[in-house]
């Protein structure tokens, strides 16, 4: 069994058609506040049907604090989500403080109560967000945490397979195995169609262009589907 | 800035008590669905109320998700709390999975947001728990998370001023300091008096007999009282 994290986006997919070639699903989503959370859980959860995975193996996790915590603009309204991304290498005001580690601790929980070998999480290192939690060094930092932090018997693989491709590389890994690509939402922003401007769709968009794939979901931009 | 962990009990009191002789206290109190989390939340306020913290200082978190999640006779009413300790060394059934990370998570969250130097938690590895999550090499691994998984200018401090303290000592530290233990509560098991012989209670009717202290809250039981 494995605890993939599926925040309905198209990483988290992928993730979990990674996980679904040697392991049965078990799928957590997490909610905290952000803007696009009713979307992004109608993702999950047609996501989860799609893999076939029954309500008794999905997990949802509201961690509201973070919407209260604020520090991103993905929960705080009042700040604009950017459409230019952070071009100095700094860190966009997308990133929710600490926000993997939140996650991958519910995940851990989880597998250590149902006895699951893996958790998946589909973080990108290169060609991503810039944010801090989604890189190497801090997910081997975790693991250790892991080790040190659960039941001696507890033996837990934390699974990052998409760490170091590409979003073009994450797409056509998607489409080869079958992964429900239509399903996911990636825009921060919007919930209706997506924007095709904000720097999650700007990624997205141009990691199918790059692939030569369609992205078979709604833009209202049409400079979205430009890219 | 400090943000201390205060579940409401006698050692993240006392860690409070220590954090303020150096900082400003931001206090963060967790209810995850335990049994007694009413309880606690109350002991949680009036230990604000005395160490002077505004409630705009104040968080609370719900990680009622952990108690979905179960594994652990604290969240799972139908597992019950044991009386005589796990004498073999293994982890006793009040373990939480993994429930510390979850809780410094919150905490480093909201210390980026707020730019709080230090994380104090009141966890004790000797004569305590036996809790994976409450030993030095735990904490350790934590902190390598938190310097790779935050912002490259936040530099966060986890303190845990009683890991090597024994509860007659953090009982003497209390009084030293003038901490409110009179506030706190222990009990694993009922709200309306301690019932004196879950091993939290145990251990801490230990700690004051052994610092030659009355412990102030009121118990249940008379062989609670004798310790």
């Amino acid at each position: 069994m494995a605890v993939v994290a599926v925040s309905g986006g198209l990483d988290s997919c992928v993730a979990a058609a990674v996980a679904a070639q040697e392991s049965e699903l078990a799928l957590l989503h997490a909610g905290y506040g952000q803007r696009t959370a009713v979307r992004e859980r109608r993702a999950f959860e047609e996501i989860a049907e799609a893999f076939g995975v029954p309500p008794a193996r999905r997990l949802l996790a509201d961690l509201g604090y973070l919407g209260r915590i604020g520090g991103s603009s993905l929960t705080d309204l009042t700040v604009p989500v950017p459409e230019g991304g952070a071009a100095d290498g700094s860190i966009p005001n997308t990133y929710v403080p600490f926000r993997n580690t939140h996650l991958l601790s519910v995940a851990v929980s989880w597998a250590e109560v149902i006895r699951a070998r893996r958790v998946y999480i589909g973080a990108v290192e290169e060609d991503s967000s810039g944010y801090p939690d989604c890189r190497e060094a801090y997910f081997e930092a975790f693991r250790a945490v892991v080790r040190a932090g659960t039941r001696p018997g507890t033996e837990l693989e934390i699974c990052t397979p998409l760490i170091r491709m590409s979003k073009a590389e994450i797409v056509a890994k998607g489409v080869e195995l079958g992964a429900p690509l239509g399903l996911t939402w990636s825009c921060y922003r919007r919930e209706d169609l997506a924007c095709g401007t904000c720097d999650s769709c700007r990624l997205r968009l141009r990691g199918f262009r790059q692939a030569g794939v369609a992205d078979p979901i709604p833009y209202a931009s049409p400079g979205g589907q430009a890219g």
